[in-house]
């Protein structure tokens, strides 16, 4: 048998599991700007946010029912449920609930969605240890350097061979995130990346299956898993990334270095998170934004228009080009539905994506009034709308960037609107609100007890 | 960025995800030849000794420990111990301690040490569900299939890139082994592999640390999750093995289809499994057992040895050449050492490379009077041994394979004493020799629950 003695990975590798093990470990309570520490409470509401609602979609109950055949010890919370499992079910249930709707966090330069992950084994963890708010915020934001990081390293050779690279990357932020509300110390912490090194989860083939959302829900339970066996004394190499059959050059042929030295410990990835303001694909966002600016800067209702037209780059109709969309899966995949959804809602978010409102009689009679042509003269990124009102009005915007874009983020107001839409209808406005100033002050909490509880639905009487 | 769309598996691959399914859920209860099912009981007899035997190893201790953070449920039984822990966490922690001497099951074609994930799976879901001895055995025989098939497909690129390939192929041996005994059916089976495919763990460069023998038990763990999670809804790709984005692309560059289908339901690898009569490296069998043979074919005694000849490969003492190990793990390394225990002892399994046996001075008198020469017109697989005797006697031996390999398997004798050798200390004699039989006849057993009961310690008074 041939064998293929082919060595990617260098073998003179600068130690980066030890360098991160290190850095993890070591780097000093809230050690970075203001605008960082913010991002990071922003990345915590938004993954709240997508976490709360679906707590109670299928994907969810399925895998809820699974957990539940191991009887698990009543030790964390569930977002937006009020059962409550072990803190690795916990982990992973939480990962997997934040990702089912594809609304949750991006680090563009990686595709990463790093909350999911990271977040989902930090809270389970905290709640079980009685952390404070703090250590779960630093947690939070060295868990998301170390996964983007690697990400940056690996990226896109990575994912161009067919990883989810949320999952596959997203074990090594849980483990970090863990080790460091355990406060591990950096010995044991390289050995949590080292256990962690070992398990990848992620195929790009999956997506469109309940096993998508699994992933980033995986990687939170293995990451939690290996800060807890390193805590006992769990031994891993200790060059599990960087050596020669270590994670780099097994799952990946680019490996950079450098993207895990340069500026560690003065950059933090966490500043380059984004966040959906639409629960589609991010092809249509800029048509989207563009209806709902017209929207609001005019103040239009849907009975006035007679007919709008897009231009648009010819991907958005190759991917999302379905004119007559029955459910609300297929409306992700309609720019015609999902800029009618914008004109008479004045947003897009999952709610507007449900059954319900694609078979609404106002929202198809517009979405058939929608028109889209090709022209390549515009960007992917961007998208040329106009509306044509029945009192002829021609309204016109050019949306070069999308809300939601590094070029125009979401504003704290936009994350709120995002975040009561995604959690009115599990937990009521009341709970909403109460959420969103637990998540605005947590690094000031206690503990987050307080934040678990507003997370639970009230039980119906 | 410049995204490398490189396509390794052909997109008009076979269905092989669908096909694998069909198989697992539909092939008949001991479908198989008699030699099959004799192996099958083989391969778990040599599985629960390795695993009795590791069962108080330090590896186990602290991964014992990080499982009971979860404070899991009493569900099933840790092979060796008295602790009962959840069914993921049982099957986890037999998956670690049957790899943890590196004594276990090998498939040669490809290196997957078969019995770990899927034996582990499988007994811990019998356990549970309470499934009969006939029912274990046929999920075993048919997940072992899954994994090694999967492996031929893939090895050895797989292999060379890095992967540990028990624990990367293992995943979905232990989900089919998993599906089979919850009678899922091929639809939700084939969900349960596709899950599966999405968690492969393992990376060479833990050799040497204690995630080496975490990846079968990682495998097996997620192996059980992902049938749990099929048997309740969850989905997955169709297409998870064979898709242009699914596991053979994103693992390998080799993807030979063949290996899957041909001799389907006809040809069975477990038939092919081997198991390792001496607790150390495969490389310095041949030598040992030459050592053992002209023991009991001389009844020599160690003190008639005036000096011992060794004719090698060079291979041996480049990956075995210390000649003064200091401990049982170095010892595993010494060919000197080896041979000296296979005269001394007549074996060499784990308590022959314990601390104490290698710091006996009979031991070291022995060790420092054997010579090895280099010698590469002798295969790897083979070595010539002389034993010369102070009464002048030359004893010869030309080993041309070892006791254990697919030429030579061990007898049914040799794999009882092997067993004996691990298990008396932890469980004595009398429980060792009720284990032996409880495997022999357990595909007749009503439950598995006498077994598990007889891998039980006695509790100290």
């Amino acid at each position: 048998m041939a064998h293929n003695t082919r060595v990617t990975a260098d073998s003179n590798a600068p130690p980066v599991t030890r360098i991160l093990a290190d850095f993890v470990a070591t780097h000093p309570a809230q050690g970075w700007d203001a605008g960082v520490e913010k991002e990071a409470h922003r990345t915590l509401l938004n993954w709240v946010g997508c976490a709360v609602g679906a707590a109670r979609h299928p994907t969810v109950e399925a895998a809820l029912a699974a957990v539940l055949e191991f009887s698990p010890s009543a030790q964390a919370s569930i977002l937006g449920r009020g059962e409550r499992v072990d803190i690795g079910s916990a982990a992973l249930l939480n990962g997997i609930t934040s990702h089912t709707f594809d609304f949750d966090d991006t680090h563009l330069k990686t595709i990463i969605h790093p909350a999911g992950p990271v977040a989902s084994a930090a809270l389970a963890l905290a709640e079980h240890v009685d952390a404070t708010g703090r250590q779960l915020v630093d947690a939070v934001v060295l868990g998301i350097d170390v996964s983007c990081r690697v990400g940056n390293m690996i990226y896109p050779d990575h994912y161009d061979r067919g990883w989810h690279i949320t999952g596959s990357t997203g074990m090594l932020g849980a483990a970090a995130a863990c080790a460091r509300l355990l406060s591990l110390g950096a010995d044991k912490t390289a050995m949590a990346l080292g256990i962690a090194a070992s398990q990848p989860i992620g195929i790009r083939e999956q997506f469109g299956s309940m096993t998508k959302p699994f992933h980033p829900g995986g990687a939170a339970r293995a990451g939690l898993m290996s800060a807890l066996m390193a805590k006992h004394g769990y031994t891993a190499s200790m060059r599990a990334i960087e050596a020669q059959r270590g994670l780099a050059q097994t799952y990946s042929t680019k490996c950079d270095w450098n993207e895990i030295t340069d500026g560690l410990g003065q950059r933090f990835e966490i500043a380059f998170n984004s966040y959906k303001p639409f629960a589609c694909g991010i092809v249509i966002h800029p048509s989207i934004d563009g209806c709902v600016q017209l929207r609001a800067g005019h103040r239009l209702r849907a009975d006035e228009i007679e007919r709008v037209e897009l231009k648009v780059h010819s991907l958005v109709l190759e991917l999302t080009g379905k004119t007559a969309p029955r459910t609300g899966l297929e409306a992700k995949f309609s720019v015609y539905h999902a800029c009618a959804a914008g004109l008479v809602f004045g947003q897009a978010g999952e709610a507007e994506f449900s059954d319900g409102v694609v078979a609404r009689a106002d929202v198809i009679a517009l979405r058939d009034r929608i028109k889209a042509a090709v022209d390549d003269a515009i960007d992917e990124a961007a998208a040329d709308v106009t509306v044509i009102c029945k009192d002829g009005r021609r309204l016109h915007v050019f949306v070069e960037h999308a809300i939601g874009s590094v070029e125009r983020p979401m504003t704290d107001a936009d994350l709120q609107r995002k975040f009561h839409g995604l959690v009115d209808p599990v937990l009521g406005a009341a709970r909403a609100e109460r959420l969103i100033g637990q998540c605005a002050t947590l690094s000031g909490a206690a503990d987050v007890r307080a934040l678990t509880a507003s997370a639970r639905p009230i039980p119906r009487a």
